[in-house]
């Protein structure tokens, strides 16, 4: 648990995870520079389960991000700790109802979907991994666009970037990934597309990591 | 959508959901009273997918909230939002490294466990989900116990009751639920227990609520 040389916060990291994903654009919008370490999710039977990063994060998942001294993960938390001590430019709206319906989002996404379509769950699925993938995902989206509905504005809440649109993006990309047709969510498709225009979303994308391959670069 | 005649909120809940237990637990800790609308989730082919109840929740889970004019879902949502608007007693800790914690453990559970042992998911993975429950629980209650020697002092965080007690109680429920061995998580144990004795747990425990079978209350 060496601290990074150049005492910079260590974000643990893969590529294509969406949870880490969500920590990359709160590091940028916030513009915390950081080192990245990467933890290969598939190789050597997956990194994330090696001892040595077990003493990193018990939890033997990404990301974990080592910042003030402590290691946190969980990707909410580490975005409501980077909340309350980075609070400029803020992730979660001041009026309180709207901070609700933030997180509300957020935790529909982070605990409603993703759990369910992520790469260990399916590799226990099996065979019928993308259909199970594409269940969650599409039952999760009704809901979504259906709550967007009455919550959005050029964002998911409103007219400022929160919370709810660092979940909201990674899980578009995995929708994609897993083949969901997007057309009968018409609200979700425009934010999404308005937030990757972004520099914050752009610069944290898994095409543009230090551990993304060569062939999956852009 | 309809107010409560009293004006008091509204926690549309089931008696046997982990999740609405969370946030009895959260309500009765802070001494709000409100009134309680009972979603069956096995009945009628599970309530929580009837139209009506859809308009309250798309996400068509419980626990839902009316509360100042507004329908919030989400568990962990829900108790932030209470805790923002009715600050005592806190469950959060005032440290900011302590309430990253707090918010790391409870994400573990509501993200990293529950989700993949729900009923609706256990219903999908059929005739083996005793086994699927049990692998979800075992792995995530190992990390558990990991977290919590570094952070636990009478309960989850130091010795303030906090958010991420609330999540750990309904979680061991389960776990006994589904024939889990809790033998190899001593901190768990005694925490779960010691959190028993408190009477909002005892209120809002799933044995004592309006819809608890006559079979089931104790």
């Amino acid at each position: 648990m060496a601290s990074s040389p150049s005492g910079k916060p260590v974000l643990y990291s893969y590529f294509r995870s969406s949870c880490s994903w969500r920590v990359r654009i709160a590091l940028a919008l916030k513009g915390i520079t950081y080192d990245q370490v990467p933890v290969n999710l598939l190789k050597d039977g997956g990194q994330q389960l090696a001892a040595e990063f077990q003493v990193v994060n018990p939890m033997q998942q990404v990301p974990a991000l080592k910042i003030d001294g402590i290691t946190l993960s969980q990707s909410l938390a580490i975005i409501e700790y980077l909340e309350e001590t980075r609070p400029n430019p803020r992730l979660l709206p001041q009026d309180q109802k709207k901070r609700a319906q933030v997180r509300m989002i957020s935790d529909h996404i982070v605990s409603g979907i993703q759990p369910l379509q992520n790469l260990a769950v399916l590799q226990r699925v099996g065979e019928k991994k993308l259909e199970w993938a594409q269940h969650y995902i599409t039952n999760g989206f009704q809901a979504l666009e259906q709550i967007l509905k009455n919550t959005a504005g050029r964002y998911c809440v409103g007219d400022e970037v929160s919370m709810a649109d660092l979940c909201l993006v990674p899980q578009v990309y995995n929708a994609e990934r897993y083949k969901v047709d997007l057309a009968p969510y018409p609200t979700i498709t425009r934010i999404n597309k308005t937030l990757l225009e972004l520099e914050a979303f752009q610069v944290s994308h898994p095409t543009k990591q230090p551990d993304t391959p060569a062939e999956l670069r852009a």
